[in-house]
């Protein structure tokens, strides 16, 4: 590891909303349940609902239901995710504190996630972000790292869409591996062309997300998406997998040495509770295992 | 990653030992297939058997009729697991290629896995190494970077133990993590005290063997176990978790431009084989999703 290596990170956990999204629907109460329990591990931001068709969907129905229904914490940013003004409109009738809006690298993705090409998806997310006033806005650029029905995309294409949407006015760019396509090259180009000035958002696909974590820190990075329990993946891409688990993260910082003010024993705890909502074990194996230090039985 | 990367990796394949054993047992048939299409896989080194009890370790009896059924292949090396000397008697009569001997760095681990203390199993691989004449001894240090007993075992208890065995005749060590315990820092602090000259046999109980086969990797390590699917683990260790996958490492080394001569269509045809015989699938997410470059379809 290099000296590069951040003190801190800044993890955004996305769990009620792209770690659910894929599951049967959970009621009001118990995603507000999960959000609670999040809100208790110590992380700063949580993306907890997404305003999206219903009938495209389904778990993320109600979303300004959940809203209404959660206490604010204080030093809690709770994001929702919108795809068009509209949902924007929504989103900030329900008070939240930040829009998250997805542009995809992939046209052949992008048409199928959304119904628009990749610009008139960028045309929205400007329209969004002059719509979110001070409300921050964080563009994620899905697909970043390769397609599932183009393959490889250029990393120019991508640091050129990232410069779009800053001047567009959002404040914040995430790279997506929408499918787990990242490797470490990848990563180390993807980095070097947008200057490290990114958040990552990973999918474990192929089993590849902690160590693209970890070669994303050696690099210097410190904002990472992830969700409780490892759940997710986007039901518009073929075999996405679910994201970088949130316990699996912060195992692996908590031994680095890397400050997160996320308690893990709290994200296990909410894990425990994730699964028992969707009523599947989750796919994280540190939840299943239980940290290195905290025992297998002493026999 | 630094300048250290090798350019070569040899991988010892274990997934018919250490992958089956936890496993119902397969017949003699079914297992010498297994071997086969490992060895069509272009890999070099294969633990196809252990001369164990087949009352402890039901998946493992019928050793010798493995051997006596498997055509060898040239530019193969088949090794055997004998936990004592008559162990390495019946191998060295089948005519294996390898003895393959553990010691364990936690005097609880040796007690439940081989009944013996450390310094018995130490004092049993000098026997062993005695009776190999020619044939190669590589002995294996378990519970190398933690115990689910003891927890963390010095670095340097580690060292002295390989030290010993080399004295004693092993050829080489191949350092275990026999229940996924290890950290980039464990990692850092082992091969910084072996010297660099040793082997890795990593578990993926956390979620972290493919990690920490990078981190390894980055200090230039080129020796890795690892098992067909990510099948394994120890039925003496609580919790152990599957094995680092074959088709995992050879996927991230050919993304790293990293020779192996391992082939990764064949290892994931050798995964479909085995989750076939076992019935079950197995935990590779490589095996499960394919390689990156391989195609989801167009659609």
């Amino acid at each position: 590891m290099t000296s590069a290596v951040p003190t801190t990170v800044r993890i955004r956990e996305v769990g009620p909303r792209d770690g659910l999204q894929g599951e049967s629907p959970l009621s009001v109460t118990d995603r507000v349940r999960l959000i609670e329990a999040l809100a208790a591990t110590g992380v700063a931001d949580i993306e907890a609902v997404a305003f999206v068709s219903p009938r495209a969907v389904p778990a993320m129905a109600q979303a300004g239901d959940v809203l209404a229904a959660l206490p604010r914490r204080p030093g809690v940013r709770y994001w929702a995710l919108v795809p068009n003004v509209r949902g924007a409109e929504l989103a900030l009738a329900a008070a939240v504190d930040g829009l998250t809006v997805t542009v995809s690298a992939s046209e052949a993705y992008s048409g199928k996630n959304v119904a628009m090409s990749v610009q008139e998806s960028v045309a929205e997310a400007g329209r969004i972000a002059a719509r979110a006033g001070s409300v921050a806005v964080n563009a994620v650029i899905s697909c970043a790292f390769g397609s599932p029905f183009e393959g490889d995309i250029e990393a120019s294409v991508v640091e050129g869409l990232a410069g779009q949407l800053l001047d567009g006015g959002a404040n914040t760019i995430t790279l997506a591996d929408t499918t787990g396509m990242a490797t470490p090259s990848r990563i180390d180009a993807l980095l070097i062309a947008t200057g490290n000035a990114v958040g990552l958002h990973l999918h474990d696909t192929r089993g590849t997300a902690l160590l693209n974590a970890y070669v994303a820190l050696g690099r210097g990075l410190s904002q990472f998406d992830c969700a409780v329990g490892g759940l997710g993946g986007s039901p518009f891409a073929p075999g996405a997998g679910g994201n970088l688990a949130t316990e699996d993260l912060v195992y692996l910082l908590d031994e680095l040495g890397v400050e997160t003010g996320v308690d893990l024993r709290s994200v296990l705890d909410a894990s425990a509770l994730v699964a028992a909502l969707v009523g599947h074990p989750v796919p994280s194996r540190v939840a299943q295992a239980g940290p290195r230090r905290s025992g297998h039985a002493v026999v």
